[in-house]
């Protein structure tokens, strides 16, 4: 039997609804408009697609948007500057620093010195030992969109077996913690387990997290699995073309798993989604305010 | 064939004996001397304990010991007075609050106000986050003494399959986090798993950390696995007399393992001595120096 296609489209189009509906009822009952910082240092053509894309959500659901463009060469002191800049001004809710940054700066230094509730990326080491320790804290968004999908399958992920291949500290390490989290039993495989295919097997719940084209295969996966492609890989096709494609081999494991996330259209547009989500509740942690 | 047994009481004196001697060397090459901070809110009677057996070792490894007694009945902003007069004080290297603090303290509060630098507990957010995404942190001790442990029996434990029993911020997820900086696949067990037993099965390396005596049985084991049992429990023999036994059932897991370690004398010992190995190395990383 076919899997069921977990449709990353229509989901991140609801949590941009939910972030809209939160933002109109703050602006209502306590006056104030989220905003978030996006600050793209350099001319990568990829950067800038996202960093264009990002202000455009950001405005879509009703926050403001403020973008800073700065030179590639920019001095690193310059980056630092603005971003304490940011960190003080009251408008400013969320600020994202655009990776990669260029090479004559030290990345680790630019991101801790965002302040930790205005880090809406997740990055910061606060950030990550918060969500660890189980504390309320802002989680990175691409495994905060990655969980939203898997429990739109399947609302109560408690005691299933999760597997995590890849431990990148932007999506397998902090997807291991939201895992926990939701109760699952959780594994996190790598480049140097043993017998990954055997350890595929076991789960309930895979999440292929490497940045390698289709590199977890159909014959991996467990009857009835769920199913979160994170890789998002561009291939030659044989015609030259090139095309996108997951880090699972899509046709073969749709014909076992009980759920699959295609690529594209299934975690892609979650992570922008899942920003703007996190833009809402920095600015909450901001004013000592929860969701209802 | 019957386990190896890993002596705790042995290994922990070697790493005191390791500690002295970079603290020898710290004195003689850089003319000062790591202190250590141990701060006891009430009268607890283990806390008593623990705290005198601290100061004891340091002094011991040629450190400075500085202890702080203060009434149950403290108020809370005395004790955040005297971590702030602590965290400036440059002969203080590490700062130890014992836990549990009373019940009118906030414990998370005082405990994120240590300098993280000098957090050698390693409960502080930014070291649990710095832990994680591998930058130089202060880890919890006890599971420092674990890996320790594990590594005196076998050095590399890349590729292993390790399970840890318990999620718990003291031992479980911090165990996770530094087997696999050890290159472990790594698969975190809790109350929640389904079929704990099979999970423990396919262990190479087992963690158990769940504070309940002799939960996992030999049964589980598998043949030539390491077992590391951090847990202390007290239990009432049928004579009526109390003793102390781990969470794993002893005997007859020591019959099929490769190596185990005993309760008491096992992991116990290792947690102070790894909180005198971690007050150097705050020392050191306060100082901007490395380990040679």
């Amino acid at each position: 039997m076919a899997a069921f296609v977990i449709d990353g489209k229509v989901i991140a189009a609801k949590v941009r609804a939910d972030v809209a509906a939160d933002v109109a009822r703050l602006k209502e009952q306590h006056g104030f408009v989220p905003g978030l910082a996006v600050v793209l240092v350099g001319e990568d053509p990829a950067s800038k697609v996202y960093v264009r894309n990002k202000a455009q959500q950001t405005v879509e659901c009703g926050m403001q948007s403020f973008e800073f463009k700065l030179a590639e060469d920019t001095p690193e002191e310059e980056v630092l500057e603005l971003v304490r800049k940011l960190n003080a001004d009251p408008a400013v809710n969320g600020i994202l620093v655009q990776m990669p940054l260029p090479k004559h700066m030290d990345s680790n230094k630019v991101l801790e010195l965002i302040d930790p509730l205005k880090d809406v990326d997740g990055f910061h080491p606060m950030n990550v030992g918060r969500l660890s320790i189980g504390e309320r804290a802002l989680a990175p968004c691409t495994p905060v969109g990655s969980v939203i999908l898997a429990r739109s399958f399947k609302d109560d992920l408690s005691g299933l077996n999760a597997v995590v291949v890849g431990r990148s500290n932007i999506v397998g390490k902090p997807m291991a913690q939201l895992l926990l989290r939701e109760n699952c039993t959780v594994t996190i495989a790598h480049s140097r387990t043993k017998d990954l295919p055997d350890v595929v097997r076991e789960a309930d719940l895979v999440v292929a997290a490497i940045g390698k084209p289709e590199f977890v295969k159909g014959g991996w996966i467990k009857p009835g699995a769920i199913v979160i492609d994170v890789g998002i890989n561009r291939v030659l096709k044989e015609d030259g073309k090139g095309k996108i494609v997951g880090d699972v081999e899509y046709a073969a494991a749709a014909q076992v798993a009980g759920a699959i996330t295609p690529v594209p259209g299934g975690v892609g547009p979650m992570t922008i989604a899942c920003l703007l989500k996190n833009t809402v509740e920095a600015a909450l942690m901001q004013r000592g305010l929860m969701r209802a």
